[in-house]
């Protein structure tokens, strides 16, 4: 019984390899998370344990595929960037996207446990996802700067929001409050209405995550002279630093390292 | 703080919509199951309740995505047939493939102890998947066909390869034996070593396995009389018959009925 | 002098094959023929000489391309139908695009003379050109529907514009009279106001130009008691008649025949 | 009668508009050029009039199309190079090819009379054509040295084989006599049997032409006191250099300039 007459149909299959020379941004975002963080009781405007959640699945994320150099998340989305040099399954966007999002679930739901130990799962937690190129480095840091501001924007406005609301008001009545305020209104709010400085609020809500490598040095023992011997090991790690200044890339060149093919 | 400055980054974003007129098929497919298989000692050439905890996911598919008029599943992989005329998410070729991926992910960690309630996951179950699009019901009953030609020669081949080796010859010897024959031979093999009537093993191993809605009569309570009272309802069904010929589709053409437009 | 070095420049190329069974449209378009046409003095709202030349140089199209089953052209455009399994250059986009615009362009300027005579060409006329895939005979022959009525459409309404033009009001003026009126109205316009039939006008402007290829019965010679022998043989034909309704598909089956792959 | 009922077979276009920031090259090739250059007799290995009514199309094309910014050209074939930053069509794939090979094509027939004077077109001469992207200045630049190191390495064989083949060998013994040879071998095969000093060859032949804008200074009348004025004005020029090496991109820096978006 051989198989060679339905063959045929695998010539409907399109190449979706992705063009050379660019970083390939994957971007997950939680489906239907408005109402999963309701029915979790996820803590308003920001929940620490769901926020930790993501973080770790995103630190699975790089240790599972070496090729994403960089991690960006806030609230329940992540982008990871791989490198503009992959060669992952031949860069084609299907198994990049599906590998990526189905690989993020999985680790989601097994970790869920470790971060919510008195919650169950009422129902399965999932993602949507899409890929983008940017064939420059300076191009992928004015994308990390887009989410980023918008990490700042929608904090601002949720934790104003959400004071509000704890505060006696409708949501009816604090999203009418809020219309057409500027940062510096909402500040002035957060302040004379709760005495709260926004600024000293964490830095994992403002800021969003960064997820990367670091290079850190570690004692690995002490030579006969009692001295030190250390080595270079590369180390996937959580931080919450502005990236839309120049400072945090030209600090790391290595990450966004532009290569000619 | 307007997010105007970084917004041309959208403009890198393509229009990934699949063109009108056409099933979608997307297939999914474990990702280094052999090695996932042996880790959670599968049994070998076929594990029933891993088979069981797919099709459950599957299931969980179609009744999460109305749109999804069909799947067929074998070992680790399954195919979803999106209808015709899905307008779901405007026919993104990503969100199609994400969230499918993604939510079938979930659902088989989540389900995992219901199957296995004797072993722990140790490790992340994930799965690649792509997206095809068929033109016309004929050409997707021929995709699904090629699917299920392929499971009875995996299947056929499996279960001589391992009948071999539990009879104490090694894998390589058990290659070596089977390189070259045919159905006939293999057939044969199995009855006269094993005492094995291969169309007497479980349909679903040699089958795969058919996901869809079945119109079911159910009584719904008794009339004055005594007589029960029925209604039609629509309810997913596994089973594992031939896709192959053209009967199971002439009895139920409301499942890839050809629409204009 | 090897040329390895550069050759990874080829890498950026694009697989651009189009899907098996699918009929494909290639359609080109005068660029700037609103200007073109005036600066050539092109009759309003037809010019039967330039009509002509549009429709010789479509006949040329199906002479050197066999694959292209039929071709249906209105104004300054014309649609060229690939036939369902054409692997003509492996279904790739660009070439069926570009061979297509590029020979029909050639004609057209090497033909110019033979339809006018008596006027030099002052520019370089040239046509844009896309492509469209449709995967069954039925959308297809609503694609030419589509062409066809908008044939009539705008024919009816440039019939109406230029007599009144023709007649002394400013385009401004012929405009506003036109705003807002039905077919209907504008046929009695026609007949009350320039006693001109509109059913009576030249069915190549009314209903636009198809080509195809036509079955003709020919005598090769006679025979020995005198009788014609004759073959059939298959000839390209400009005809202008109605393709909306069925009669013409249903008498030419073999034109958009679909096949199995 | 209105359209509307037919208008759904729009829905089948693609958008296929090119990613942003890159350059857009457009490349065009001669269709059966082999044919067309034995029919018209073209003097071989370099047919001085038709490489110069190439490249007398390309100055048009820079002429019509003012954001292709350089074009290299090359026996039969033509690079355009559209800048980064064009929203011309809205970078519409379909629309810059087609609108190129057509434009190309029709002034290629409308000039031929002036650069073949004493030769009629024996049949129409028409293109094919390709889109690719490259995303920096700097493989843009190699995607130019790789075409130009082909003309190098086809017209040094070219060379060669028509100077044997016009010796009086046959085809296929000059095919024999330079299978296997090197560049050096074949300097010196030019330079023993027929006293040819390749380097010596007109430089069109040996490093193809180069169209771009040129800044040149041109006197506009005197002043007063019999001083020129001048102005600076943009000229289409072709050129036959060098552009594998950095010489040339450095001291016009203007050309492939990389803007950020």
């Amino acid at each position: 019984m051989a198989n060679s007459k339905y063959e045929y149909v695998k010539k409907f299959e399109t190449d979706d390899r992705l063009p050379p020379s660019s970083w390939i941004v994957v971007r997950i975002d939680g489906c239907h998370f408005h109402q999963f963080s309701a029915e979790h009781a996820f803590e308003k405007p920001n929940d620490e344990n769901a926020l930790n959640l993501m973080n770790s699945c995103a630190v699975s994320m790089l240790e599972q595929f070496p090729d994403i150099v960089f991690a960006y998340g806030v609230s329940d989305e992540y982008s990871f960037i791989w490198k503009e040099t992959t060669q992952f399954y031949q860069r084609r966007s299907s198994k990049l996207l599906s590998l990526s999002v189905s690989y993020f679930t999985s680790v989601y739901v097994m970790k869920w446990k470790e971060f919510f130990p008195h919650k169950e799962l009422k129902g399965p937690p999932y993602f949507d996802g899409r890929v983008v190129c940017y064939p420059r480095a300076k191009i992928v840091q004015d994308y990390l700067a887009w989410r980023q501001v918008d990490c700042h924007i929608n904090n601002q406005y949720n934790t104003c929001f959400w004071m509000l609301v704890k505060s006696g008001k409708t949501q009816r009545e604090a999203q009418e409050l809020l219309k057409g305020t500027q940062a510096k209104d909402k500040n002035e709010l957060l302040f004379q209405q709760f005495n709260v400085n926004y600024d000293k609020l964490p830095q994992m809500f403002r800021k969003g995550s960064c997820v990367y490598r670091k290079k850190v040095e570690e004692v690995v023992k002490l030579d006969d002279t009692g001295n030190p011997v250390t080595r270079t090991r590369s180390k996937v790690v959580v931080e919450h630093m502005d990236i839309i200044g120049p400072k945090f890339w030209s600090e790391l060149p290595y990450i966004l390292k532009e290569e000619c093919d």
